[in-house]
């Protein structure tokens, strides 16, 4: 990550620019004028076969030109020896060749002054070895020297259903060519991307603009597509099963698109990033699960992560029709009992609030259905609905109205066409969001089915937990539109930037916990009262100018853990003592290691009844500086009761996380105990995200524990700080 | 609950007759010789014509009696004015009547002698309301007093797919009647049971063989219907879609035939448990989410529990194959690599394992597909099994004859209609369950659908999730059958039960934290060394007879929360400190309730270096004597990392239980801290729990908070003991 200049927030981060200069202009790339693929065949058992028969079948309207030296035409098409051979250079040129065949093809396009070319061929990259590697570079090597931007290797191409264009030997296009619709789909993967996702959402009734099966993603990744189709007006939510994130700033400027334009982003992430090798000195390694990082940092992005292919055309459903939730509050309503007090119980695992109507709402409710008492939500309106022609779209209409409710869920399991489409109306209407859940048919009518309803914008659900599931989705999305209006951090006072840098790039090797905490000190940290002694005396004398108990321990950059070399005494609080510690924590020291380079041994104010809270720093080699804080002392790594944030953060966002964390009621103050120093702990924490940001070149991670949270009012101190400069 | 006798175990507790003592024998509820309908008409948009139309058309073979005293016939057959006038006593008789007309109805049934009868009406205990309750009790009397079984009120009645009876208005049975299948279906819910459960289970291609949704339950209960659906032939799996569970002893019986019987029950279990009326100085209440205890009570007794009601299929899919897992050890194969890595992180997320093959399964892979290197587990078989008919299937069959592999978990997307075919025989043949992941479809055989396949009996998902958690829940109940093989507990030595049993016979009212540690210690429980002091010499001669240093705490019924009033000072080891904190204690004590009768001041042992542990029990109304332990100190209701057992409980439910906590890692040791003595936590919670069966009619709650474990070899000590009696 870069170097976060002066007074930069988010914001700043955030490309100001047009999306030309971040992400290439792929519209001939999906829609171009004229097409050829270089190893088309008429076998269809080939990928060459498939391929040429799928572009010509999907209804491309430019020209089409088969490339095989052993073939005067292919499928009816004039077949061309080479591509040199051709009458003009296609606008997008695909590639099935053997892997050694490839690169010369390569040079051809580019020769013709080809702008586009996806290239099928395995044997690249993927193979995870030397050669492989080696090869996949010679392509990227000619494709830059040719100007030509490269999709795959390695990879099953791409379909335009807007433009009826298709590239690629996928099954899942045969038949009739469904109609575009709002789901752009980009995956790695040609499998789970074009079977699991583009076709299963078509499957539900969920039509698709764009998929593309990007492979190994060696030059145009999977940002370059995404952006495009977020650009385009067929496109209401783009749908991403990616396998790996290299490029944490590309991605941060596809999620600003992604706000600028309101289409939601939701990504499957799978796979382990390589969180590559950290220092060994360090505890955060093995907190620091990446995927935690990851999950954290789209989620600041507003990008919503999703656990499978399934649950990205299910939350896509609801988000597509672009309704934004107020607030937590939903409403379901049904004749089926059972199923509310299921959506009840599963809505509420998952955070959704089930609001009390308002008196007004109640008092309409009775009107319409007279002798109905009920008016708890979710609403069962069994005894009074039944029989009522209309009476069901009705209710629903005017719980809609009610100002908690913030989403309707009607629940219906076999019910008659009239009831169903009365239900999507009311649905339709309304410009809060709706999610229907249909656990069953209809008992009149074969074509009303699920797709049917989907097909016509709907969002609609078999199952109930990935119906709460979208719904909760869909309000996290609300939740960060919501919170991009907030102000963005801003650096506090009291920093001296210039002379935290300068300590920083003055620093040789591994930093003492003094010099942390001198670092500390320059971004405004509060760390404890401390003066190191080399000697005894010394040691006796700085005891004597610190009005508490005093800690002693060792410094020296060999020795990072000073409790397992046993070279730390707490609670000292008179001269003998203070001697006696020193002379026994200089022998603990050269016991654990004999050739430590001892700077001297740190007298210490000892901290009064206090929190313990761990406050860390990792750079991510994706996402770059990312905080985290939480429950600290011994507890740090057993509990994990840790947040994750990228750096730097607002209060606001300080405050929010410390509210996910269990450790948060401890602050709060249990059993009578008087409440924390919140205040300050926000502000230590918003101050090392400074840090964090800003010297983001210079430090590999930061490690305060514990950090002593005091009673409110008191403020906190830096007990122990451990910082790992950059190599 | 009961009382435990001496020398009881759970498998003592366990029912050891035959069912018929335990649940109704429901041959002629299911399959009646002649039934009879009161509310009978032909009007189908009413309840009674419904339901009497469907028992006619699903293929009824004995006598049908439609009872309306304003009809000659009704759909052809003889009506008849009432049930007085019937040639025979009907076996089963339906009531569909304004709730006011049902005793009538009831009581002309028990005097012709029906056995059975189903009582659709609603305006019952469902109201909520007095009269609603009182009516249904008057329902309960005419029932008992006429020997009558009924099922109901406000229920949807029931179907016998096994011999063509049906008593319900549900449209899910419309067409041609469904062949029988393998899956028993009991709810409350008719909506729920009868539409998200049977019907989407047949849907899905897996056949019932009964169901019933027996509404208010105020007789026959959800665990008759499911007693006598594990009883028959016909059906391998019971699916349970339950509201409320009140009797925690008929579940455990209906358990223990599911083991016997080796039919595993699926539950959903919804909405909340009356945890009722804890009392107020409770610290548990807080902590015991009912639900965590229903959650492990279902466990032990090895009833599956599942989240919705698509998962009770789901599961029961894999299930009814019957055949177990050794292990946690999975495979997965497939030429689509993006759905492994998606299986594979969505699998470990589920703790189930993907081990390595053994080099002989290696060896084979090799020997079929030449060139294929990768054997990573899940096996991505692509460039070496594309275009080598029966090359899938073959490597699969060697994997699953791999020793580590536990269940083989094969993933198409979109497959040839021979590929399909040759992985269902491999599945077929295998001893080994197999779940079969297929996200798409065949290419060129449109009848070869999922729902096919599992009628053919092989479990087949859509989607990734649902197929690890189907594998992994079938895992848990080989678990479950393994763990039965193992000792039951049984009780230690030096527990003195009667000398526990006289105390809480004596005691009146609440208890204190000495007598508390007095009962504890009677189970042989190590408490901390500790005296009563009435005055402040006294304090003094008690401190000087303690060898290391103490506490003072204030010992008074009235005050429970010793650190609230301030009446408790620590790390006393002076005669004059010891003096002045019973001065101080005793004022802080009368400051925090003037009123307090107050027993005197406890000098107590300081209890060194330790891990702070919360031991446990609460009387759950269903469950009864249920344990609960973890990590203690103020933690105990912040970070909740606690686990739920029945009592009593053996060594190695312990240990396992222990292994759930993120508090284990503590106790083991970390950075460098000695591991502390987990053999004396186990043994001091196998006491406790003990006490807790043994005195389960005797103790609503114990609180031990602290249990402070020591070092290995050191032991533990209850520090403070918290034990409500009953009332």
């Amino acid at each position: 990550m870069s170097e976060v200049g002066e007074g930069v927030s988010l914001n700043a981060i955030r490309p100001s620019g047009s999306r030309a200069s971040v992400f290439a202009d792929l519209t001939h790339f999906f829609a171009p004028r004229s097409v050829a693929m270089v190893g088309a065949t008429e076998d269809l058992s080939k990928f060459g076969g498939r391929c040429m028969r799928q572009t010509i079948d999907f209804g491309f309207q430019g020209n089409v030109y088969p490339i095989n030296p052993k073939r005067e035409t292919i499928f009816g098409q004039r077949c061309f020896a080479s591509i040199a051979d051709l009458p003009e250079a296609p606008d997008h040129v695909g590639i099935v060749l053997p892997a050694h065949a490839v690169p010369t093809a390569l040079e051809q396009c580019a020769a013709k002054g080809v702008p586009f070319v996806t290239i099928f061929s395995s044997g690249f990259g993927e193979l995870g070895t030397d050669e492989g590697r080696a090869a996949q570079q010679r392509l990227i090597d000619i494709a830059r020297a040719g100007n030509i931007r490269m999709m795959g290797p390695n990879c099953n191409g791409m379909v335009n259903f807007v433009d009826a264009f298709a590239l690629t030997s996928t099954a899942t296009i045969q038949g009739p060519r469904r109609a575009a619709g709002e789901l752009g789909v980009v995956s790695q993967s040609g499998g789970a991307g074009q079977v699991n996702v583009m076709w299963r959402a078509q499957q539900a009734g969920l039509g698709v603009s764009y998929q593309v099966s990007c492979g190994n993603a060696c030059d145009l990744d999977l940002m370059d597509y995404a952006a495009f189709m977020l650009e385009s007006e067929a496109t209401k939510v783009v749908a991403m099963l990616v396998e790996s994130l290299s490029d944490g700033e590309r991605l941060r400027a596809l999620a600003e698109r992604s706000y600028q334009l309101n289409k939601p982003i939701v990504m499957v992430k799978v796979g382990r990033t390589e969180v590559g090798s950290r220092a060994a000195a360090s505890h955060t390694g093995s907190i620091t699960g990446a995927d935690d990082v990851c999950d954290a940092a789209l989620r600041q992005l507003g990008i919503i992560r999703v656990d499978d292919c399934n649950e990205l055309y299910e939350t896509a459903m609801l988000l597509r029709q672009q309704k934004s939730f107020k607030g937590r509050g939903a409403a379901a309503t049904s004749i089926s009992g059972g199923n509310l007090v299921m959506v009840a119980d599963l809505g509420a695992a998952l955070d959704i609030e089930w609001p009390q109507y308002q008196t007004d709402t109640c008092e309409q409710l009775a009107q319409l259905l007279p002798g109905f008492g009920a008016t708890a939500n979710p609403t069962d309106l069994t005894a009074a609905a039944i029989g009522q022609p209309g009476a069901y779209a009705r209710a629903t209409e005017i719980i809609l109205q009610d100002p908690a409710v913030d989403v309707l869920i009607p629940v219906m399991t076999i019910a008659s066409a009239e009831d169903v489409r009365s239900v999507a109306e009311v649905s339709a209407r309304s410009a809060k969001p709706v999610a229907l859940l249909w656990t069953g048919c209809t008992s009149n009518d074969p074509a009303l089915t699920h797709q049917a309803l989907v097909a016509q914008g709907h969002a609609v659900y078999s199952d109930a937990a990935p119906c709460l599931k979208a719904v909760r989705r869909a309000m996290q999305y609300s939740e960060f539109r919501a919170s991009r209006l907030r102000p963005m951090p801003s650096r506090p006072a009291g920093i001296d930037r210039a002379a935290a840098r300068l300590l920083l790039e003055q620093q040789k090797g591994p930093m003492t916990e003094q010099t942390a905490k001198q670092l500390l000190s320059q971004y405004g940290v509060r760390v404890t009262h401390e003066y190191l002694a080399t000697s005894k005396d010394m040691a006796v004398t700085h005891w004597s100018n610190i009005t508490s108990p005093v800690a002693l321990k060792i410094v020296s950059p060999d020795i990072l853990h000073k409790t397992e070399a046993q070279a730390i005494r707490l609670n000292l609080n008179s001269a003998e003592s203070v001697a006696q510690a020193y002379g026994d924590i200089m022998a603990a020291a050269l016991n654990y290691r004999a050739d430590a380079t001892i700077e001297g041994v740190l007298v210490q104010e000892m901290v009064g009844q206090s929190h313990e809270m761990f406050v860390g720093m990792v750079r991510d080699p994706t996402f770059g500086a990312v905080m985290t804080f939480g429950l600290g002392g011994i507890y740090v790594e057993v509990l994990k009761d840790l947040v994750f944030r990228l750096a730097p953060l607002s209060r606001q966002d300080i405050l929010d996380a410390l509210n996910e964390l269990h450790a948060m009621t401890l602050l709060q103050g249990v059993r009578g105990q008087a409440p924390a120093d919140i205040d300050a702990l926000v502000d230590c924490i918003e101050r090392v995200s400074w840090l964090a940001a800003d010297c983001a070149d210079k430090i590999a991670e930061i490690d305060i524990n514990p950090l002593c949270v005091l009673a409110a009012g008191q403020g906190v101190r830096v007990v122990d700080a451990l910082v790992i400069p950059s190599c």
